[in-house]
């Protein structure tokens, strides 16, 4: 008999839900299952990777140091070694690339260099969430790390209808004011308006305008997460982002340097140039508030990582369109490849529908049974494959007749791999279910 | 008139809070008056800080991935590079470190690899908070950076006497038995048993024993913050933390890196070893739960930093002790010429009093008025000299008659200086107040 110090019920809700168990599930399949090819996972590709370019990068941000912002050796020593600005000390940078690259217009006072795109979101929910009144919207399906950091602060989230357009209006408009005569607070409403994870869904133009005309009507802020905006499909143009076309300060901007620069640096950011009024009567940018909240969470973003990236940035004149030529083709063809690979292996009109995204790093296949865990498992284990159960993206535990297929991390070899046996499993378990072929 | 989108009372009531209030407002302070000499930051010692060793210490835990764990060069790109284990990458290098340094026998697995000691310490509270009847223990005066993490998930801290002993255990076991009879849950105790932060106080062993015993009869854990214990006065012996002493698995034990290697890598972690049942019946280490949380709140620690902690850790055999003997032995020659040059400044048997620790980087000294931020302001501007109010580390808002001297980060030179302004500043405040010089 094992001893037993204490029982999971006697720990914070969130370490039973399914949002957080979701990650470890999928991170153990693939443990035990190392030779499958992986459709699974999120991550950027790996081919460019060379982690003796490290030091390269650390050098060119410590030659920054000293000589565009003058400081002296025991400065410089000091600022990528000590404790330090508690909102980062590559704001300057990341500023100027949201110039570049997405014509944002920011004060780099407010930015908060976080640790990853999770801690920044973390902050901006904890900050939300300050009465059990309150109540978050997200588009469902949705990312798990947005649900989970709820679950941390105990927010509800609450889905909204996503559909073609990338989010459903009239849903919003409708879930908010039911909402409010519920007698909650609705807080903000998450969005990935840029090859959406999972679903893979872009919002066009307009709608994003329609989108930030309802936030200001139901006095709602917008959440707006781009971690994939920068890798379009071959042909299609980059739309602008929300906080592009934000005029009233209606958009809370969540970055992330993981699939742009490097995952292992860990350094992400939020734009949060909301002006919040102190106690006091002072006035400043919700990213003060975000701040103090950080420092009791980490502290500071390690300035070594942070010197990683402000290397890379400085490297390409703060353009990560520039910096990405070579994995944004990359991307690009294994998009191509894996829609393609799809139309060869299902027939148009059948049960096997996939979406078409216009970038990014997913595509949602649609089959005529239900996808879960235990088909998972067997997918690994029988036929060398692995996928994500959209179920994972849907809080409501009903059951779910797609999976999601990440292009990120393999080559085209690994994608006509990995589809063949998926169109194996797909033609089996339709066997075995009786659906119509 | 400024434009406001938001009204602080909107947000979470940590952002009001004093404990994140506290490191803003002594941060701001020091930043007025660049030219003060700071007795107030604990942050390390500088002089041996050279940043252009960062390379070398890549390159060291590079070689150990491939040399000694057998990596090829594409998982070697991968293990720094990609996302990575949440629970770290350096877990099985501090293990050893705890072995040779502190006799702690503890499963690499019951390790997380945290961003600075502060992750390590929210992800810890987060777990406990269960309910709103759940409520945490601390020795007053307390480390505001715990206050902070608790206020984060709305965990409530009481205090317990400090004393000369460094904990009061009659107070600690009425605290307990007070707080379940008005129906509350205690779920643990948090103290700093060597040099603490503020008090400076340290338990002999017999005493940690003591408090062992009380854990286990009152059924609490402990949660044992050992930032400084390296950091012993000159002839002082290093005295066993509670968890090399703890048979039972009721001490959490939370490391640092920052004091022993460089704060800039924000790296720290928790031994979290406690056996917890899982709604399916299985049983794993707290530290898998404490994971899972971790997952949602900077996903990992960045195996960057991690490389650059192992690399210091590979160059000296694990040992940090070994890793510091030049830190040591400024610490301690700063520590005995402060308490030298209070002693020459102050009469003995006066109105200044002040605690003559066994090591670590605190002084806590009495004057015969309160000290509070106006002083502290007053002490910059005028005086030239920053130090901590004692009333920042307490929570009941009441005048304190102390303030905390840090001695970590300054030359002997500068404490003279520091130590003239300081007791010009006593004795005009002394005459001012009319008390008795």
């Amino acid at each position: 008999m094992e001893p037993v110090d204490l029982a999971v019920t006697a720990l914070h809700g969130s370490v039973g839900d399914p949002a957080l168990n979701s990650m470890n599930f999928l991170n153990e399949v693939a443990q035990h299952y190392p030779e499958a090819v992986s459709l699974a996972a999120g991550r950027p590709y790996e081919e460019f990777f060379d982690s003796s370019t490290l030091a390269t990068h650390l050098d060119r941000f410590r030659r920054h140091l000293a000589d565009d912002l003058g400081l002296g050796p025991a400065q410089v020593d000091r600022t990528l070694l000590q404790y330090g600005r508690t909102k980062g000390i590559v704001h300057h940078l990341i500023a100027r690339n949201l110039a570049v690259d997405e014509r944002i217009t920011v004060d780099p006072e407010a930015l908060v260099v976080t640790v990853g795109c999770q801690e920044a979101m973390f902050l901006v929910l904890r900050a939300l969430r300050a009465d059990p009144a309150d109540v978050l919207f997200a588009v469902a399906p949705t990312y798990v790390g947005l649900t989970g950091a709820a679950r941390l602060v105990d927010l509800p989230v609450r889905p909204v209808a996503g559909g073609p357009d990338g989010v459903d209006l009239a849903d919003l408009r409708a879930g908010v004011r039911r909402a409010r005569a519920e007698g909650l607070r609705p807080r903000a409403c998450y969005v990935m308006p840029d090859f959406a994870n999972p679903s893979g869904v872009s919002m066009d133009t307009a709608h994003r305008r329609r989108l930030l005309d309802l936030a200001a009507e139901e006095d709602l802020l917008l959440i707006e997460d781009n971690p994939y905006g920068l890798f379009p499909a071959d042909g299609t143009d980059r739309r602008p982002t929300l906080k592009a076309l934000d005029t009233a300060r209606r958009v809370v901007y969540l970055g992330s340097f993981a699939k742009t620069v490097l995952p292992g640096a860990r350094v992400g950011y939020v734009v949060a140039d909301q002006r919040v009024a102190g106690a006091d009567g002072t006035v400043g940018p919700l990213a003060d508030q975000l701040a103090k909240i950080k420092s009791m969470v980490t502290v500071n973003t390690s300035p070594i990582s942070q010197a990683v990236i402000g290397g890379v940035l400085l490297a390409h004149d703060c353009s990560l369109v520039a910096a990405n030529v070579r994995e944004r083709a990359a991307y690009a063809r294994n998009l191509a490849h894996l829609v393609d690979g799809l139309a060869r292996r299902f027939p148009a009109g059948g049960p096997v529908r996939w979406t078409v995204p216009a970038g990014g790093f997913f595509v949602v296949v649609t089959v005529p049974f239900p996808v879960d865990d235990a088909l998972l498992h067997r997918s690994a284990r029988e036929y060398g494959v692995l996928w994500t159960p959209m179920a994972h993206f849907y809080d409501a535990g009903t059951p779910v007749h797609a999976l999601r297929l990440s292009l990120s991390a393999v080559t085209p070899a690994q994608i006509d791999l990995g589809l063949d046996r998926l169109a194996a499993l797909v033609t089996d378990t339709t066997a075995a279910v009786g659906a119509p072929a």
